[in-house]
Order: structure tokens, then C-alpha cells, then sequence
């Protein structure tokens, strides 16, 4: 059963000024509560691209600023669909539901990102999809503000969040080559950045996508339209999202989660304990308390840990807060397991912890796929709906999305404290003299 | 004596992408060492605009990136003077040591700035000049730094930053009604923030500023675009910097200072002590504790304390961390004595402490002022350069300009927790209406 | 009687890629129909600017470019305006022929603009609003599709862009201080120039704007942004519109102009007759010959003319088509009399005739006023809607509007052919050092 | 020998306002002599896009404003090469007159351009470049001002223009696929029709390019930012310069230009002559009266001849003047021999002259080539400089860059006068009907 509430709107439009979208418009009192919630609030204190604001420091915009672009792009895209004579039909068995999930699916899809969750995750095991399930569906002021719609409507923005909600366009928009999160992230992250890779016609995709039954489809004269986000999305990958020296302040913070980690296990007492931190540590953590972790809680214990009497997080905590990043070579993968053996030993000649300051580290972007069923991670393509209103796969009619299409491209880079190799080059002159040379016989190995 | 430093260049630039100048570049290896001292980098914790997030959700920006920014801009002022075929006669006396300390002040002209500093200072009675000077005189990296150029470099860019260096023409280019500290503000905010009120032309502007003995002067065929950066200046105060949200948010913060002054003060016992901020409530902070304290740290403690027994504590907390902000109406100032009485005691009335839960807030402007010598705050007027080599206060020749020169602006703003009336309506309905009868005769009364 | 014209839309919404406004949208086919006669494909070869391109390259864009502009922005108006609840009481009224109405005469409101026609219709003394009329009810593809709609609606469209027209609210859109045709001209010419004085946050104002009765209010919160547009528009015309080389080719238009006229009273035989311009010269123009005037006829006329024999004609094209301008100087108004007497007379002594190379050149701006009733050239003010639902017309509320409402301004020079001067200085050395001394004394006396 | 010309720098700089590159600089006094020449301010009246104004109606910008771009560009690629530290050894035998001849090739470099060029020369067998030559060597103003560098300079300038010149650097600086030319027309083009595909990061480009003894090659750190402006380029090729309704415009202008050729043959009496082309015609046109056509008089003669008695020249004048285009169908290329005979064998049996009114159009481009020497048109490709000093051709090191290299693409389209077609439907209703079959099939087969 569904309440009023579904169609309830503002007395009057609410805005955000906003510097990508000019303003984001909130018509729906449904909207404006759940933007009101803590745990939506507490998106304003995680950073949308984690480090990388080491590199580039206008990239400093949080998920909040993000969610918020994201629900703006479908608003939009819902907006022009509806507003077609043909909509019913091309969008059958559509309802007043599915435009409000698909509005909250695009405002909630980051609610359970944590601090630096890419990092976090790797050392922690835990997921944000999982937590964004349990904030959506647990005890929760998200929880609440949904419910008033109806008392199954938290668990299908969770279906559609999780790919698994039953009308497939719905799921679609939000989670596929090119959705509203993807659009929106590639226009944002240029603009705080201010890189101009990221730049495509938002305007003129939205004229040219059209629902048809269970996806969006492109017209076939936006086609160069397309062609254009899909090098704007490759363009950021490299530039921007997988750059060294980002992935230099991400390896820092692997390792110190992985000494906290260590440290835990092995009774260490914390001169400041990690109490936040505690749940993951002992492998139960509440949703209380991950609902506490920001970036600040972060940061915080980072400040703190620069004075903990255990040097390797003292000194890695000083690290990641003064900006002393680890130094990086690239590397041919052939060799990697030769290489990684041969200085993981060198490094302990050298009285240096290769477990804490050296990392193997390779990113990876496919930048577009076609459609391969059965096969793991499989991707729903771009179709280009054609003048005779027969659909083709985008790849088979663009020569450029052709060439990166279904092809992985992968950085591979070795991380290292260059300063700690200075400082043991007096006591270990020769160790650490083919140290060097292995980097740099790495590096010439390595070039694409 | 001056160390061969002071020539010292970079084998190759540097450059930092900057979405607002494009580009910063660095050649002096003076200021790519600072850049990467501890007490610079901390800059990238605290925002530069403080609260003005909640308003604004793009308004996310650290202090790091505008001091990159002032420097870029003092970089390019200079680069401008000293490719002036005169400029050696129409600055006397000006050395590559002055050339070093523009750049300098501008970049470190910011980085005794603690968290949240506007509110912070009014509670805790401190100054972040006086910071400042600390750090750059006291043991820190940055001293280090700048002892390299010579001893006494160090108090010479704390002079700059002061406005008492002897080089009239260095200070001004900081500190004047068109320095680069302002001109890359205006800029910086307007871009992160997405309104467009902060435009003008900034390379315009910089081909018409000529130094001319103590001050940068601009050329008279320049005046209109003088004209639209005052313009910019007063819009961004009154629809930015001056928002009543933000102000609210600001007020909360000064309440939750003032409850934990007060609750330190009465000996009270916190669940998680303000470690950090101990030596400021004990009047005694070291130089190292202050640089430790940074927006993480705050947002931290306020995450912590929202559990604090003290419900005031909490609940103030809660207010800040889940923008739960206080509500505001506009009031006639020459009322102000018998509102705030009026009110305090109504609000104890309705078992709402006023010292906490309402605020008179008042928020003032001078967008220009020309000279007033003697008076406190003397500002340096700017001078037009007329064709026949006289000079102009702009005030005399701009009539936008004198039409808001020397003439304060000043918002009048009652600030409540609108939410805690409602609550108290029950108990004491009488006292609540008239509490609300006050506020909306108040409201009219405030109309300007 | 009204056809079932009024109410067709396209098949399809069509659209026009525009750099200032993204893109204009066409949704009635009457619109589609209008933009494709041949009356407003002229304003292609008409450029918006007139002759600023001789100082801003970039100001070659054309009165289509503009005027699809205009529309777009009333398109918008209404569509903000048509969406608010309490739209029909608000509009009292208002029809679907009131929509069109206003789509209509922003589309055609420059339809009569002939080439270069601030300078053309000084000396020809002609009106564009007169040939507007002409166009919209005379044997026109534009007369014959607007009366599709009935067979009064060109007679009503015609009303409504000469401010005749019963509802005050569909001509005040078009025509006031703050109108679709003005808020497009600022934001397209800046964009086209390349100066940002022109912006402003069109969105911000249109979301602001309320149709009240008789005329669109502004709601008091939207107060800065109007200033804004206030300041944007008084930057344009001081910065743009009035610039000194800009009304330098202006001059020496109206001066080929006037010896056009001139020799063809003198019964002079043109090598290239001017035969799209002898209706003028004759006193009697037909329509058809009218819309055959644009400015490549114009351009070509003064290609052809710079080889006839009479020296003045050819010369003056010369320096029009090659940009060999006037040089000026400013003068006080105060001395015109006697300086334009005794230059007059210099120059009539060194052989230069004053009536084709001296000219004293004023031009005027009022950027803002309040009402006047029962003054000439009446101007509808800017009225706030209060919170308290009253209306305060704006100088009223601000300062900045109140400093230059009702003021005018004005510039003043004097343009000469400073070539000629050089020339003639070996014949009558004395006389051309008095006409340099007059123009230093006068350039001293008029600097503001 | 060299003039003290060679050095002469203007007194004071002189900017250009600019919307692309915000200013454009002259320090030079030869550059600014040679802006003022009547030759190049000719260029104010060629637009840079020919007939896109149709179709993207902000495509109005001269040749003019392009010039002074690509000049502009040129000035910043030489600031940043000759401020290297090792410029002098990266750029051997480097003098300032090579410096002087790259701004004078990169202003000059479109100077020999007629209106419409694209079509004009189709028709008349002539050659922008052959008139460039005679520009700089001929009789002219531009000559002039360039003989007083020295009596060879003009030669000079041609031939770097032609490619021809002996140090290789500066030729490559103006011809090759990442050019002063290319750089400065993507990003104008963009901004003028309002597209954002012609966006890359110059500023980026400009710091990775180095000297390299015959070319400028690209350090290999910026490979990405160099994909980009290949694929922006490629971009504009397809949404901009090959737009099927341009090409329309284009097809009937080179219409117009057959039958007035075709007339003149015939002996026609034209009531309104086109003196100007009449060079042309005959087959020995002067430089003087190559000078004097442009697009204004070109337009002048379309306007005229719309009256003329031909009923073809008429009929395609009033066409092109009032924007009544030519529709298209793409066609296989495989199948065009047979269509075309078809086609016009049909249109022939309606009574509709094919050599006007059908026309078979086919635009291709190559986007991007490697190096093959020895072929016609041969292009001197992008190299990367990698980090270990070796030269690496571009599509060698990028997959993107490789799936379009090399490959041209071409857009092949049938252009017909649908309403005409239309007109002839009722008398020869089973011819039309044929024809229009033969067009939809054509159409099926042609799709891409």
C-alpha cells in the first residue's frame, strides 16, 4: 500500500546553487527530508575523490556535493521522458513509484561510502553497498523518511541500488555505461579539478537518450554525442582518477589500516585507542558507529598517531598528513613476482620494512564493454537506436569506442619511501646501491 | 647577508593545475619548499570558508588552495611590473630580496589561520595573526625555510604580513582594497561556489596596475573594471559571505565553544576531554598544540560530544554535525536593547536557556572606503593614474563607487531554535506566543 | 475568430545550438514557420553590434543570433511563470493567444532593423519601428504566417512590441528595464566580445521574477541579483556599447551617409549608384526595396565607392572598409559652442572640410530609472515584492541603483582626421598648430 | 640584409580583447603594421566558417578574429620555447628573424582566402594559396610593411607558408597535425557555435611541447592531453565542419557559381553584371580585383539576382539568400555510379535539371596519419618524446589515437531539391514517385 506521500510536493521549489548543474531542483518533499537525514548530512564530511586531492587540490568536493548532482542528472532525464508524447508506451507499466525510486536510488546510491572506502575497504573486507543496504534498510532516519511512502519502498531503493529491482530501465539509469552517477561524477570531478577532460554535452544526451523497454537507448545522430562522454570518462581515468601520485597517498593509507591492523592483533595498546575503529578491528562493527566514521574521525587519529611510541604508524600517520609521499618507478608485470621477491629481500638487507614501505600497485580501467553473458561483472552496452528503429550495439558503429572497447588498460607502478633508501644508503651502501638499480632497471622494463 | 638561495630556481617549473588560474607555476625553490612544510600542508584541513557550506554545498575549498592561488596572482602582479620597460624608476629602491617576500607573504599570508577561525576567535579571545607571527618566527619547518634566504628573513615576511615592513609598495600589494589577497578570493569562491557574482577581469586589471612609489595605482582607462571588481567584493558579501544560513551555523559554532568554556570552567568532567583544545582554555597554548588543531579535529570532538551527558553540549553538537540550524528573522537595531531583554527573559520563561538557544547577530561591511587618516582602520584608498599623470582617489571619479563609499552596511539577524519552541509549546503555550508574536513584530520592524 | 493554428505543436521539438543559452527550444510550429521567412533570415546579414567589431573582433554576431536569443528567454519567462500554482490568478486573464503573443514579438521585436541603423537612421531619418509595423502587417512571408493564427493577431503582435497593446504584462515582458530583450543583449554581446561584464545569473533572476498584474515583479530576495544586472548593464554601455573607436566608425558612417545624400542633391552621377538606397534619397522607399538593405548591400556600395571620383566619398569609404578611423578627444560640454565654432573655422582654414572630418560626438546613458509620470520616455521601474507582499520600487531599497537611478551620463568628443591634419601641416603650419592646441586644451577640459 | 626593424618593439603593448585566449598580445610593431593593412582587414569580411552559419548560427566569426588567434598561439608556443634554458642547443641556428617569420606565416597564413573559398575555388579552378603568394610578393600594403624587414623577408613569408622554407621548426610551427593554425580554429569554433567538442587543455599542450630540431614534439607525459585534441578535432570534423546541412548550403553555392559561369559562357546579359567575378570568368582576374570580393559582395550579387530573368540563377540565389536548403539522403558509394544515372535520368523526365538541382556529396577525413613517405599529401606526424629521449610516433604509444589513424572516413550524401520534386508531383506523378523510391532506398543502403 502506498501512502500520499508519493505525490506530495513543496509548497514551494527548493534550490541548490550548484556550480555544474546552476542549480539543483527539489520539488518533491520526499527528496528534501531524505537530504535533511544525518546519515545523508554525513556525506558532506567524505570527499568524493578520496586522495586525489593531494594532486590536484581543488579536488576537494565531498559525496555529498556529488549525491546531490546525481539526482539533479535524473531529474533531468526523467523529466524529458516523461515529457514525450510516446512515454507511456515506451516506458510500459510505468508508475509514480518508479519515479520517485529512481530519484531516490540517484540521491542514496553513495549513503554507505566511508572515509577513503577504497583503501578502507581493501584492508578491512567490508563493502559500502553493504552498508548502504543496512542504512537504507536498518534503524535509520533514511529508514524513517522512505517508510512514509510505503513499508516495503526502503527495501525496492535498495533493490534498485543492488541492480536486482524488477523494472529494468529503472535499475538502468543509475547503474549502467551511462547513467546519471557516471555523468554527473565525470562533469563534477573536472570542474573541482580543473581539468577540461571531463567535459561532454550533458544537454545534448539528454535529448538524444529515449527509454526503451528495459534501457535507455541513444539516437543514432547523438552517437558522436556518446562517443565524446565515453573518451571524456577514459580521459579521466587516466588524468585524474588512476594518477601516481594519488595512488602513492592511497598506498600510504593501505598501510597504515594494515599496521593498525597488525598493531590490534598483536595487543598493542594505543596511546589513542582507535575507538571508532574498534567494530572492524574485532570484526563486528555496528551501524551506530560506522555511521560516526568521516574522513574527520580519520584524520583525526592520524593527527594523533604521529606521537605513538610504534615508529613504522608514527611515521606513516606523518606521511599521509605532511604530504611526504612514497616515491614510484613503473614496472613490467611480466616480472613482477621475480622483481617483488628480489626487493621485498633487498629492502630487509636494508633494515627497511617491506611490508610497510614498498607496494606493488596496478590500476586498471575498461573503459567500455560490450555485452559478454555469463561472464563476470558483465556490462550492460550503449545502444544506439537507429533511423530504421532497429538498435545497435555502440561499438559497432564507432570506430573510436571500437578501439577501447572490451580492452582492460593497466598502470603498473612500484611504490617506495625513496627517504628511508637515503638514510640507509651510509649503513648499507651496497644494498642499497642495487635497490636503485633494480628501480631503475624497472622503470626502463616498465615504459608502455 | 643573503644566501645564494635567494636566486635559487627550480631545474624545472613546477606547476599546480588551479581551476581558477588555470595554472600555478613555481620556479623558486623557496616556494616549493614551503609549500611542502607541515604548517602549509596543514592549510588543506581547515576550509576557507568556513561554515559557508551548509549553504553552499561547492564551498568546500581549503585555505591551502586560495594561499596557491594569492601566490599566483602576486607572482603575475610582479611578473607585470618588472617587464615594464620603467619599472626600475617607478619602483625605487626594489630588490630581488622584495621580489621573494611578495611571494612569500602571499602564499603564507593565511597559515595562522586556525579551524573555523571567525567564530573560534571571538570565544577563545585569540588571534590568527598573532599565529602567524608564531609560526613564522617560532621552531617550525617554515622558519627553517626562510632562514635559508637570511637570519632575519623570517621577521622580514612577518612585517609584510603585519603592513609595518619599511617597502610601502610590498605591503600594499597584500594588504590594500585591491591586493591579491582579495582578487583571487573573489574569484576563488565565486568558482567553488558556482554563483558568478565574483567575476571581473583579473588580467585586465593587472595590465592596468602600475606601481607607483608606495602603492599600485591603476591606469584611469582601467576605472570601469576597478568599478565591476568593487562590485564583485560588495555582492559576494552580501549574497556569500554574509548568507543568514551560514551565520546561523556560525552562531551554533560560538555556542558550542562557549558551552565547553563554561562547562571547563565549572570543572566538568567530558567522556572525551578536548585534549586539543586545552591550552586554550587554560589560557597557555603551545605554538605545536595549535598546529595540531585543524577542522578534523573539531568536527571529531563535536562527532564525540554529541553523546556528552550535558544535554546542552550534545544537542548543540548534534545541531551543528546533522544541520539542525537555528531559525532567524530580521530586527531594527535601534530595538536591540529592549528585544534581547524582551526575549531572554520570555525564552527562561519557556525553560529555554538563552545563552545558548538565541543570538542577536549582526553582520557589517564596507565594500570601499577612501582615506581617513588618523581614524582607526585607515584603509589605503585606490588611486587612478589620470592622463596627466595625477592621481585620483577612485571615489572622486567613480560615482558607483562613492555611492557606497565610506558607508557601512549592516544585517540585522535574531537567531532561535525554532524547534525547541515548538516543543515548549505544550508546556507553556502563553509564553510561546508571545515569544512568537516578539519575533514576527521583530521581522517587520527589520525591513530595510 | 482564432485558428486551430495557436495551439499547433511540431512533431518533434526542434533545436538551435546557441553558445549563450545552450540551446533554444521551438515547440509551435508558428515559431518554426516565422524563423524560416525570408524577412527574418535577413537579420543574418545584419550584425547586432553595428560597428563595435572594429574594436571587439569578436562582435560579428547578427540580429538573428539575438533575437532567437530573446526568444528563448521569453520561452522561459513563461514557462517559469505558466508552472506556479497560483499562475492564473497572477496573470489574470491570460491566454493561450497571450503566449504566443509574447513568443511572437520577442522573436520579431528588431524585424525592422535596418544595416548599421543607429547611424542610417539619424541621417536618413527613418525608424526601425516603423518598418517593424511595415513588416508584421504588410505583404510579408511574416504577416502572411502570423496570420494563420487570425486574422488580427499581426495587428496584436504589432501592438504589443509598440507597447500599445491591452495587457500590460505581455508588453512589460518585452519591453521594461528588466526584459527578455535586454537580458539576452547583455549575456550575448559580453559572450561575443569577450568581456564578462555583461554577466549575470539569468537563472537566478528568472526564478525570482512573479508576474504581477500588470507587470513582472522581482521577489525582495532576488534584490542583488537585479543589481547585478543593473551594474552589467551600465558596465556594457560604458565598457561596449560607447566605446570611443566603436563610435569613431560610427562617425565616419554617418558622414559617407551624409555625402551620399548630399551629392545626390547636388544631382552628382554615381559611377556605382546606389539604387537600393535612391527610395531613401527620393523620400520614398517601398518595403520590398527595404528588405533588400542589409549590410552587404551597404558594404558593397562602400567597396564600389571607394574608386568615384568625388575625393570625399572615396576617402570616407576607404576608411571605413580599411579601418583608417578618427582619432578623438574629450571635451566639456560646457565650451561646445565656441570649441565647434572655432575648430569649424580652423579647419575650414586648412582646407579640411568640417562637415565630413570633424565631429563632436556625445553619447548618454541613463542605466536605470524610476518613474516619472508624465515625463517623455517614460520608464516602467523595477518593482520588489516585499516579504510582507507590498511592492518597493527597487532605488528605493538599493543603494547601489539609488547612486546612478536617474542619473545620466554622458561622454563627450570630438573626432577628426588626424591623417589630414599631419597632411596639411606643411601647407598651413600656424593653422594646424592652433587646431592642436584647441584639441589639447579641449582634451584637458574634458577629462571627467 | 636586415632592417633595425627587426627589433622595433611598439612603445607600448597593444591586446586584442579576446573570447578564446582572453587577450591577444602585440608587442611587435611589424605585427601590428601588418593587422592595419587594408589585406588583412579584408579578412574582418570572410567568415572563417563559410556556410556553418546556417546551420550553427554562432558561427558567424571572420577570418579575421581566426588570425589573430593563430598569431596569438604562435606568440605563446615561441614564449615558451625560447624561455627553455637549453632553447638556444634545442633550437639551432634559431634567429629572431626565424622568430619574426613564424608571427608574420601564422597572422598571414589565411590571407589569400575569397569568400566562400571551400566552393568558390571548386568552381573556378583557383587557389587561396597561389593568392596568398601574390599577396605577400604582389603590390600590396602587407608587402610593403614586410619589405622593410629586409628586401627577401615577404619571399620568406611565403615560403614558410608554402612549406617550402629551410628550417623545417618553423614550418612545422604552422603546418602539421598539431599546429599554431589547428589549435587556434578548434578552440575558436568551438566557442563560436557554441559546442563544447573543440575544447582541449592548450595551456597543457603548450608546456609539454619541445623544440626539436625540425618540429615541435611533445614531451610523453602529455600524450594524453594530445589524444584529446585529436579526438576534438575529429569531433568538430564530424559535428561541425562535415554538418549535412552546411554541406547543403555549400551544394547550392557552388550551384549559383555553375550557372553564372555556365550564363557567362553562354553569352547572358546579366541585368545586374557581376563585375567583380568577371576576372574570374574570363579566366585572368587581377590581385586588385581579387581584393576587392568578399563576402559582402557576393551576397550584394545574390540579393540582385534574385530578379534576374534566368530562372535557374534566380531561383538558387533566392535559395541560398533565404536559407531554402537543398534535403538530403546518405547513398552507398558502391551503388553511386548507378544512382546517379539513374537519378538524374528520372529528374531529367520531370523536368528538373539535374546539373542544379541534384547533387552527389561525399566529405572525408583523414583524422589522423602516421608517416608515409613518398605518398601524396604525405604528413609529418606527432612524436612523443619518452622519458628515456627517444622519439615515438603517436599512434604507437596510443590505442585511441591508433584506432583512427590513418583511416579515413568519409559521409556520402545525395542532395536534392525536395520542393521542386514536390511542384512536379502532379504532373508527373509515376517520375516523382520513382524518384523518391529510388531516394529512400538509396538512403536504407547508405546507412553507416
Amino acid at each position: 500500500m502506498v501512502s500520499h506521500r508519493l505525490t506530495q510536493k513543496l509548497d514551494e521549489e527548493k534550490v541548490f546553487k550548484d556550480p555544474v548543474h546552476r542549480y539543483v531542483h527539489v520539488y518533491d518533499k520526499l527528496i528534501w527530508d531524505l537530504i535533511n537525514t544525518s546519515e545523508f548530512q554525513r556525506l558532506r564530511r567524505i570527499r568524493q575523490l578520496g586522495t586525489s586531492y593531494v594532486t590536484f587540490h581543488g579536488a576537494e568536493h565531498s559525496r555529498f556535493n556529488h549525491s546531490l548532482g546525481v539526482y539533479e542528472v535524473m531529474r533531468r532525464i526523467l523529466e524529458k521522458f516523461m515529457s514525450r508524447p510516446a512515454w507511456s508506451t515506451e516506458m510500459p507499466g510505468w508508475s509514480e513509484e518508479d519515479r520517485l525510486l529512481c530519484l531516490c536510488a540517484a540521491l542514496l546510491h553513495d549513503v554507505g561510502h566511508g572515509p577513503f572506502s577504497h583503501s578502507f575497504e581493501k584492508v578491512f573486507d567490508t563493502d559500502h553497498e553493504e552498508w548502504t543496504r543496512k542504512i537504507l534498510l536498518g534503524e535509520t532516519q533514511i529508514n524513517q523518511v522512505l517508510q512514509q511512502v510505503s513499508a516495503d519502498f526502503p527495501h525496492k531503493v535498495n533493490e534498485v541500488i543492488a541492480k536486482t529491482y524488477e523494472n529494468k530501465l529503472v535499475v538502468s539509469l543509475i547503474s549502467s555505461q551511462i547513467d546519471a552517477d557516471r555523468m554527473d561524477y565525470l562533469l563534477r570531478d573536472a570542474y573541482y579539478t580543473g581539468v577540461n577532460y571531463g567535459n561532454f554535452d550533458l544537454e545534448r544526451i539528454l535529448r538524444v537518450m529515449r527509454p526503451h523497454e528495459e534501457y535507455a537507448v541513444i539516437k543514432y545522430s547523438g552517437m558522436h554525442a556518446v562517443e565524446d562522454y565515453i573518451m571524456s570518462r577514459y580521459q579521466m581515468y587516466w588524468q585524474v582518477y588512476f594518477h601516481p601520485v594519488t595512488r602513492s597517498a592511497d598506498v600510504i593509507l593501505r598501510k597504515i589500516f594494515k599496521r593498525v591492523k597488525d598493531l590490534y592483533e598483536q595487543g598493542y595498546r594505543f596511546a589513542c585507542p582507535p575507538r571508532l575503529l574498534e567494530g572492524f578491528l574485532a570484526g563486528k562493527i555496528e551501524l551506530k558507529d560506522y555511521l560516526r566514521l568521516d574522513e574527520s574521525t580519520i584524520l583525526y587519529y592520524f593527527q594523533m598517531w604521529q606521537e605513538e611510541k610504534d615508529g613504522i604508524l608514527a611515521d606513516l600517520c606523518d606521511r599521509f598528513i605532511n604530504r611526504r609521499l612514497f616515491k614510484y618507478v613503473g614496472f613490467n608485470p611480466s616480472s613482477h613476482m621475480r622483481l617483488s621477491l628480489e626487493l621485498e629481500q633487498l629492502f630487509k638487507q636494508a633494515g627497511i620494512d617491506p611490508d610497510y614501505y614498498l607496494e606493488f600497485e596496478s590500476s586498471s580501467d575498461l573503459p567500455y564493454d560490450y555485452y559478454r553473458p555469463g561472464e563476470e561483472g558483465e556490462r550492460l552496452p550503449i545502444h544506439l537506436l537507429m533511423p530504421d528503429g532497429e538498435l545497435r550495439e555502440l561499438s559497432q558503429a564507432s570506430h573510436i569506442v571500437q578501439s577501447i572497447s572490451g580492452k582492460a588498460q593497466t598502470d603498473h607502478k612500484i611504490y617506495f619511501a625513496q627517504d628511508l633508501l637515503e638514510k640507509k644508503e651510509k649503513t648499507y651502501p651496497a644494498v642499497v646501491a642495487k635497490i636503485k638499480q633494480a628501480l631503475r632497471d624497472a622503470e626502463k622494463s616498465g615504459v608502455r
